[in-house]
């Protein structure tokens, strides 16, 4: 049984009752090419929909045989939805980030999608069933973890187009694969077989086509049953935030305070359960998490 | 011969004559459990003990069949030793942190250990020859290398528990293995094999269980015999100091005063070694290093 | 046909029509040795040479059989040309970094040449086609991609000379392979095979000796071919900044400002000649870069 979200005009939204979300980018007849309702609609099912308690983890995929064919170059007008006037500066964006119309007329639209999936506190899979390309590929990379079908191609192509890798590619692509294999890819602008991206581990599986979407909510499952939501999306900031993080003393203070949350919290439903030798019933919301960063 | 150290509780610690200590966990009828005690000894040997110049490299390894089975639940008490009426924040902990009670009620135990383990001047290698969980696999990432047997299982299986990942787990994890593997085993909290560590890169290598802790006590000796406590323990430094850093600039920076202070120091010694074709004889000592960093 | 460079002591530079520069390290003699002639010159090379928009890539090789031996030990002097009587400080090396003599007595040769190779807005490619050790093997770190000749042979042996590894060596090596990884290598300080190279995932990839040059030359072709100059510096320098980037917020902002520059530039031949199916005829130089760094 599956519980079916608000109607969206690009994609599909499914729960199912074990907290696992399936969101299908959904415009099979145009590959699911990005558009801009698409990256609105995405943008708000993470920083929205996908927050709800009940959501406990996020399966990405595309309908029909593309996952997503990239920026839709057959839409009208300005492609990339910018504002030619600007002239922006990097002071000029940081200062008005926020602000309409100079972010607006600036921010890439890739990357406002690629911070609400990063933002979202509760594990993200990219099952990639066919050709992502362009924004198809980037979007993937701030999804924890990729599974792909056999038939998956992966085209970080930007280089072909005169334009450059977007939705803050390239802060998580490295944290993947190093960053020699990050330029490899990025300057070849070619498209890689499942094979090669899983020979450079952007790809944590390959799978048949059959299997990926069952092999994927599987995965996802054991992520989440039993599992304490504020632990989870703790363990998912601590991991990039201190990924980054000048010194391991960084780390030691938030998941000292993190340890501090969860052990007056879910940590002692999850020791009492492990003593007596029972399942969890925690008891904590991912919406309501402590501060852990300064 | 061996020299053997201070008695300890839940430690043994000896040191062999070219400079190679190994420290063993050990409480064998309870599979190296951490406790309290056991942290408290852990951080003593890396503050102290393991700063004696005498001391070149350090092997960590298990008494009996477990490498460290992770936190004693069994122990009595509040297992994580936290005091629960602090309400601890970001900025209170940063402003606390060396006083106590506050940070004795809030720093996260294991942590303090690994703190330790990253901040000993010398290579540090896990002999990993059984079980290591929780805290027991945690430990580890702040070694520079991990050697395993056979029968190895590493488990970070703190999601089971409600609690997160710790010991600045975060933050040497993913400079090892990438942050997609890294969130793949802290959401799956599994125990691995040897054979699946191995194949993620958290393993250098995997041994029968017989050859660890010769071959890991060779590779010790291998990196120290014939070199400058001062270049390794600079270099060591250098690689996790700048392995966060922002910018090439800021190794530059550093790695010119290590290069200046070696080559006025047992590089010279080093390069006339090398002319005259004989081995080195080094006079510098980590217990003097100079500063580098600002 | 290839254009020959100005004429250089230690070098060979050569760029052919399509705007791949080989450059040649040619003291065949000494191995291809490093001293402070090849340093400067080296320098020189990237600021200057390299720079020129009708360079698009940069393959470096040796000439014979050596890539590059090391630091030449056998000259006269100082071997690291160093001033001992300054006593460096972090402080002082930052206050004094681009003043001489201060910054001439203790700034570390190597370094100077790979932040000039980091900061040359173009594909550089490493083709190693015998032995390099020390500065040989890490100025191969700031290059993007390695290919070897199944002759190579890579040594961060520094540590049997009681210096440090240098050349801001301890920035690249852990985003290419993990700090682990990393570590092993420089406490070994051995010479390791193309293929150890290889499978610890420091090369690309390991050809005959008769095919590297051509295949490295190709590759570095097909980088660059078609693309846009300024797309492609833009996206080589939002790599290396953003893997060390505190936040991939801070991702968001340089490249929705390489996006906008982009978008409103070569972008849009690059869409243009994708929609009419031929080849784009880009305008941008590498020399005219936008500001996308605060």
């Amino acid at each position: 049984m599956t519980r079916v979200g608000a109607d969206w005009e690009t994609l599909r939204w499914e729960v199912d009752d074990d907290g696992v979300a399936t969101l299908t980018l959904h415009r099979p007849d145009a590959l699911n090419a990005f558009d801009l309702t698409m990256a609105r609609e995405l943008e708000q099912v993470f920083l929205d929909a996908a927050r709800d308690d009940d959501v406990r983890a996020v399966v990405v995929t595309g309908a029909g045989r593309a996952f997503c064919a990239g920026m839709d170059l057959a839409a009208e007008g300005n492609v990339f939805g910018l504002d030619e006037s600007v002239r922006p500066t990097p002071a000029g964006l940081r200062a008005h980030l926020t602000e309409s119309p100079y972010a607006e007329g600036v921010r890439d639209t890739g990357g406002k999608v690629t911070l609400a999936i990063h933002a979202c506190p509760k594990p993200v899979l990219a099952a990639i069933n066919g050709a992502a390309v362009g924004i198809g590929a980037t979007m993937t990379l701030a999804m924890d973890l990729r599974l792909a079908s056999t038939r998956a191609r992966i085209g970080f192509v930007f280089g072909r187009l005169g334009i450059v890798p977007e939705a803050a590619s390239t802060w998580f692509l490295p944290r993947i694969v190093g960053t020699a294999q990050a330029l490899e890819w990025i300057y070849a602008a070619d498209v890689l077989t499942a094979e090669q991206a899983l020979e450079g581990r952007l790809l944590r599986s390959v799978h048949e086509p059959d299997d990926l979407l069952p092999v994927a909510r599987e995965l996802a499952r054991s992520f989440v049953v039993d599992r304490s939501p504020v632990a989870l999306a703790l363990a998912k900031r601590l991991v990039y935030r201190n990924s980054a993080a000048a010194d391991p003393l960084e780390a030691h203070l938030s998941d000292s305070l993190a340890m501090w949350w969860t052990s007056v919290g879910d940590g002692k439903e999850g020791v009492a359960a492990f003593r007596e030798k029972r399942a969890p019933r925690f008891a904590g919301r991912a919406s309501e998490l402590p501060e852990i960063f300064d």
